[in-house]
């Protein structure tokens, strides 16, 4: 467990100990031994193998004996999130239809705590495709995505956020000065959209708008990204800013439609 | 608990039951008060709110103090299998230079127990979109990839699966003979592909071909659906299949020069 905080007294350990077994396999360690296991969540031999096994039993996990994998039926969890929304749903042909339109990718996403994830994702026809897929989480602050939502929060949780950040170099071109990036949100804020340049990756461009919903609140922002060759920051802007904010304004649209569904 | 299992002497009890609670939540029920939980899960409500404040603590689930929703997060857990896959990552280009090709949609999916579990899919540009996404189930007897991967079980699997299976008629189409689902399997595992003619929904034909790993075995099915108004099976046969099994081909061409990442 990587964190320390003060647990209420009905917290049941069991189950976050359970899912942070589940959390140990990745794209690096898709199959896992118990000495694995319980390295990477800190937890006792005697314990992880309690919490394989019941994972084993209930379909969630698959084992050779030896070695530990998971199972198709995990996604179980993640879809209850996802069929639960229906931004994905509404999103999805709004970015199809943009994605033909300006022959570039489109994503929403959603914020959680310090970083966008994925909810939605329609790719361009490219022979080079990126390795993005619903799920993929990447840090707000250099995300053209995360600084829409992050600019959309209330003041309180953004001074939070500014003062506990870890806002590391991903480019040399990462804002990372706390005090720029806030001035950064707030002309996002005043301006409606956010345009990040190489500064998640070099060679990457992308332009992101708000999604609101209920009330006028921000609750997902889509965008779309570009390959440096195809313009400066001024001619993604001049070229894909329209037809972005036209996309979240129906995508607006249908979820006000959709509201008493 | 819909389930009434030997459960081994180490199994933990809060781990099922804490995911218990996650799957309570889904596209019908997004959000729940705690006497939904409790109902839903068979949970008592002192133990439903246990579980369902230790999910708000963790992150995974969201109250105002009456109603709860899963958050974002919850997505980590179906996403450590997903990135676990090459599988998705490997078939992606592969299904979309499919789609291009004939414009009908593209599924890949594995074998959880009876169902199909959709692990990657690109959608054809259609005014019309099917809400399928990745996550999505479907009872494998009445689909196409559903028969390729029963087909390629073991015999004895396949006996116990036919003796318990719950064959129940989708649309007016749908084989409910467990002898028929037995001679068409037998049919499909020879000939190497399943051709499924509205029987999981009236108007949707599907054909879908075995993706075999590693010593030949089956591991997940690669299928394109067609609306009824493209043509009869046969016509879907001959003007599909080609293009599917090259398909097929190269995402197993694929895998195996992955083999060694």
């Amino acid at each position: 467990m990587t964190e320390e905080t003060t647990r209420s007294p009905e917290f049941v350990q069991s189950l976050e100990r359970g899912l942070a077994v589940i959390r140990a396999f990745d794209a690096e360690h898709p199959q896992l031994t118990l000495s694995d296991v319980a390295r990477m969540t800190g937890l006792t031999r005697a314990a992880a193998r309690r919490f394989l096994l019941t994972l084993v039993e209930l379909g969630y996990v698959h084992t050779d004996g030896r070695l530990f994998s998971l199972r198709p039926r995990i996604l179980q969890l993640g879809y209850a999130y996802l069929s639960s929304l229906s931004l994905p749903e509404v999103a999805q042909p709004h970015m199809e239809a943009l994605v033909a339109q300006v022959h570039e990718s489109c994503s929403v996403s959603v914020l959680d705590g310090p970083e966008v994830v994925y909810v939605a994702r329609v790719p361009t026809k490219r022979i080079m495709t990126v390795g993005i897929s619903v799920g993929t989480r990447f840090p707000a602050y250099a995300t053209s995505m995360g600084r829409v939502l992050l600019a959309a929060q209330p003041a309180e949780w953004l001074d939070d956020y500014l003062a506990r950040a870890d806002l590391r170099p991903l480019t040399r071109r990462t804002v990372t000065d706390p005090g720029k990036l806030r001035s950064a949100l707030k002309k996002i804020a005043t301006q409606g959209y956010a345009i990040v340049d190489q500064e998640l990756e070099e060679g990457l461009r992308s332009l992101a708008a708000p999604i609101r919903g209920d009330n006028d609140s921000v609750i997902a922002a889509v965008n779309v990204s570009a390959h440096a060759s195809r313009g400066s920051s001024e001619t993604i802007r001049k070229e894909l800013l329209p037809p972005l904010l036209a996309t979240a304004g129906r995508i607006e649209e249908d979820l006000r439609a959709g509201l008493n569904r």
